[in-house]
């Protein structure tokens, strides 16, 4: 939401310095984690989709922080934005609307700050007015005011953002690390895998572990299955293997039956703070056999993913995406606390540039 | 949100006869009010504001319908729009972003009703879908599926739609029409009134009877002791004085405050279905007291205003909105189901009239 919502109000209302970008994109991150925070889990189990509903802080503050308002007028783009919180977590059961909760977020986020920028006024205190405020309204009980201000300008959130190693459920990253090392350690290709065995938490296995049937894109990016079939067959999870000529390939579809995912009591005995261990077992067709945990996702905050690994995977996204922009994206944004304006890289990130 | 995105789909998608836009209307009236029925009273006492929530299946059927979709691309419009309802109550104690809420709604259902065209898909049965639908999320536990679909076709809840009498909050209305039956029954002006008292229930003496200063529109547009002395004043309660230059002026707030609002216990004890019942009582300056009492609200379906009073109150709109169009407004829509096309209409509605 930082992201589209920063670029937007640059394109519409720049220039904007890189340096301001940069500021107002941080902004974003900070506000949108900490409500998230004081919101609590209950808000995502009552059914909210938090990217389109946390959303509209994100974007709202980021707009905000890129057009210059003062703390009066940011506080009624927050107003504003409140009214526009929306998105239902039933979309990731199918249908494409999942992927319009960030748009629909970033776009209301920018909205409101673009009404506040006018006069236009909101609701006073919205994460804390009682009857019909953010919180109380969308947070159930667990709702924590004081999450969202704690630490504000000294511990940084947008520090504890992790970023995917896969193409993947976030879930099926520790799994998907697991074979891929047995596959490297033992050089192993898919010729030589019999049968794949990976255990995981149950509810990593409810997510992940369903049969795959290879009908839909969502279906291809939820499921544990296709995955370990993907690395079996090109040795990389990416962007590009998810779409039509690719997913339900028969190939695929039978190298998937051939993974089983375990729900394993074991793994779910340690805990929430191991709620992503998961071990893999590989079969091969010479009678061998190996085994490998993993207890953390690569890309996460205690696991950060390297310059290199980040450029890449922006190299692979952009390349899924058609985009022939990459090595001049790539000199802008290490150019970014000098530039004065971000104008060409709006344009190229728009996948608008020539 | 009906009229806005009907006259929205044929001004750009058009041309829209009359028949098809009112068959539109109609259609939202009736997905609208059986959404909110759905989801019960726990939805608005959580803190949403149904006109923004329930808002977008209103217009989101009203666009549908409009733009001829089939019953599967407009049950995908439904599974779009959800995924839009947004508003929070908290906007009704100041601010200015509960105007917002109808708008940000039929934009919503618009847009949603344009992506379903074109083959964006929604959440399936995005009302009953149990994690992150429609019900489960924003319903609490009163949500009742069924009420959703009773009597569909045969029992037309847009018959159930009522019309304000008076430019207040509805809760006030009963009140001043006691107070306006007795000045008319007695022959009373404002100089001949020493004080008034209001008995309604406790929860209406909340809602209305603070006491007045003055300050903001919205303060006004909820006050009952402000709307008595529209009353007193001017002999009625319109649009038009809900303005700057009117809601603070001293006499007006003086006379705010020789008008007293009672929570009585005795008509709390009527029950529900008697909320409105309200009694007022006039004391005269040369010693004489008057009482009434009136139970419904002038406008309900029960007490349906005429056609009359209809077109007065439209007149009065309009000519507070600064539009010289009522007459050719009026003349068109007693053509509707005959026009061939709605476009003058829509300019007209849209004050771009010439």
């Amino acid at each position: 939401m930082t992201l589209p919502a920063a670029t937007a109000v640059a394109e519409t209302f720049g220039p904007l310095s890189g340096a301001d970008w940069l500021a107002a994109v941080v902004a974003g991150y900070e506000v949108g984690a900490r409500v998230g925070l004081a919101l609590g889990i209950d808000h995502f189990l009552a059914g909210h989709h938090p990217q389109g509903t946390v959303g509209v802080f994100a974007a709202a503050a980021t707009a905000a922080r890129a057009l210059g308002l003062d703390a009066a007028a940011t506080a009624d783009a927050f107003g504003i934005a409140a009214s526009m919180s929306a998105g239902l977590m039933a979309a990731q059961e199918g249908g494409m609307v999942k992927r319009l909760h960030s748009g629909h977020a970033a776009a209301s986020g920018v909205q409101a700050a673009l009404l506040a920028r006018r006069g236009f006024t909101g609701i006073k205190s919205v994460l804390e007015v009682p009857f019909g405020g953010f919180l109380s309204t969308m947070g159930g009980d667990q709702a924590k005011l004081r999450a969202s201000v704690a630490g504000l300008g000294s511990t940084w959130e947008i520090e504890q953002v992790g970023f995917k190693a896969y193409a993947s459920c976030a879930t099926n990253h520790t799994s998907i690390e697991a074979v891929e090392l047995l596959l490297a350690r033992h050089g192993l290709a898919a010729a030589d895998v019999a049968r794949v065995e990976v255990h995981v938490t149950s509810d990593a296995a409810i997510h992940g572990g369903y049969e795959y049937l290879g009908r839909e894109v969502i279906e291809a990016q939820m499921s544990l299955r296709f995955a370990v079939a993907l690395l079996l067959t090109y040795g990389t999870v990416e962007a590009a293997h998810f779409r039509d000529g690719v997913i339900a390939r028969e190939d695929l579809v039978a190298l998937a039956k051939s993974v089983d995912v375990v729900g394993d009591p074991g793994i779910d005995a340690l805990g929430e703070a191991r709620r992503f261990t998961a071990w893999a077992r590989i079969e091969t067709v010479d009678g061998r056999a190996f085994r490998q945990e993993v207890d953390d996702r690569k890309g996460d905050p205690s696991r950060p993913l390297s310059d290199a690994d980040l450029e890449r995977k922006f190299r692979d996204l952009l390349a899924a995406a058609g985009s022939p922009h990459a090595d001049r994206i790539l000199r802008l944004v290490g150019d970014l606390p000098r530039l004065d304006d971000i104008a060409e890289l709006a344009v190229l990130l728009g996948g608008e540039g020539a």
